[in-house]
């Protein structure tokens, strides 16, 4: 196998009407070596029986889906949201992963720059139980157009800088190709990112979008200049597992495996 | 009326049903004083006809929607797209207008830094020509999830820098708040744009989004800081009309005349 389908990782979403067991099978039948879980798949499984199956396939976990989601209306809801992460932090501990992909969530109301501030707040405390429980935190910069809905961090530099309030030990970024692609400046945000990513996923931005939220595509489907951004994030110094995620209806109705295969064979040709 | 709605603009596309004759009539029920017609419409009522029916209502045109996409496979398909161009600054200038506003289109393949290139040359092409017709070019970036198929230009820091490659006389900028709303550093990129703001559009963004083109909504339906974006753009020396347009279906398919009331209620109270 290729060094560059060694890091290949099966995001679990997309194989999104699998359960983990079966994600982990599918892993398994096509010698792929790394899984990226997320926790309402792991939550259906039992957290033991997850870390147990993991553990017991040899797959890798490259990294749990997801924390995040820090704004909200009242200081008894963020707590609640900062319990959770600390619960997610412990999973990601439990399943063998150092990381923990946030998406940050969206403000309540119309203010955004105080949303941002209480996912700086969030991050913040949960810091020292991510740093004894030995996972990192991987900020996520979302696509533009999650802004409302899914996090208003939305851009590299962004993200970047409030990563920068932490130790670099203890968050960094997971880039996602299909939130950065677009951005004039993407290649020089990244090398700016150096010492900070933590993770790196792909899938592709087809003609016209097959969706808002399930808009992916397999890689090499449409625009993305994935190659040059897979090699500009190992020029930061990310050589780590690259995550396949993919949120598309029609994927998630194939089968499993003719999706395996043609993930692996547009990986290798695209990323 | 008061000083806002005297700046309140109808762009044509808010009304995307009725023909130029029909919103010219719209205005002048409701006292809108301003208009921004669409290219499509103004050929369909011809433009000698379309000149003389907008100056006959006394209507003042804020700005033309549209020209740009100049990207293309072929060295023809781009001069082709510069004649169109050409064409457009001289319809502003028929119509009464000094500002064109530039969608910048997409790359014709995965290659958006060259892409990017050719709006450059493209506006190079076209300058001398809208300087003599009295015209301004307003490059208006682009929400990100239309990078693929509308505009390789997005991000303001981005669309500043492409028309600071041109005299502040001829090239400025068109700002759409749905389009720049969720950036992290809007408002300072907004400082520094002072001197080349040429239009302002308003709509807003609800959630979930009604769909990815007609994705807009009415003012206050949505969770854009309006009010805050405005006056961040008077700041920055911007104080002529702004512009209503909203692409949305539900709206295209309400009566002319509850929408117009209902857009100038929304504008005086959001805006």
């Amino acid at each position: 196998m290729s060094e560059m389908l060694q890091r290949l990782s099966l995001n679990q979403i997309t194989l999104n009407k699998l359960s983990l067991a079966e994600c982990v099978d599918a892993c398994m039948r096509h010698n792929v070596g790394w899984i990226g879980p997320w926790r309402n798949k792991v939550a259906e499984a039992g957290l033991a029986e997850s870390a147990r199956m993991i553990r017991d396939s040899g797959l890798r976990v490259s990294g749990l889906c997801r924390g995040g989601y820090f704004p909200a209306a009242t200081a008894a809801e963020r707590a609640a949201q900062i319990d959770d992460n600390l619960r997610a932090i412990d999973e990601a501990a439990t399943l063998g992963t150092r990381t923990l992909v946030l998406v940050c969530g969206p403000a309540p109301d119309r203010d955004i720059d105080a949303a941002r501030g209480m996912v700086a707040d969030g991050i913040a405390a949960v810091l020292d139980h991510a740093r004894a429980s030995g996972v990192r935190l991987a900020i996520e910069p979302l696509h533009p157009m999650f802004a409302a809905d899914r996090s208003v961090i939305c851009l590299l530099d962004e993200a970047l800088e409030l990563a920068q309030k932490f130790p670099a030990e203890d968050v960094g970024l997971a880039l996602d190709a299909f939130h950065i692609w677009w951005d004039a400046y993407v290649y020089q945000k990244i090398r700016r990112c150096a010492g900070r990513i933590l993770a790196f996923h792909v899938s592709d931005w087809a003609v016209p979008l097959p969706g808002i939220f399930a808009a992916r595509s397999m890689m090499g489907a449409g625009v993305i200049e994935l190659r040059r951004l897979r090699e500009a994030v190992e020029e930061a110094g990310y050589s780590g597992p690259i995550e396949v995620e993919i949120m598309n209806e029609a994927i998630w109705n194939r089968p499993a495996d003719s999706l395996m295969e043609e993930m692996k064979r547009t990986f290798a040709e695209h990323v």
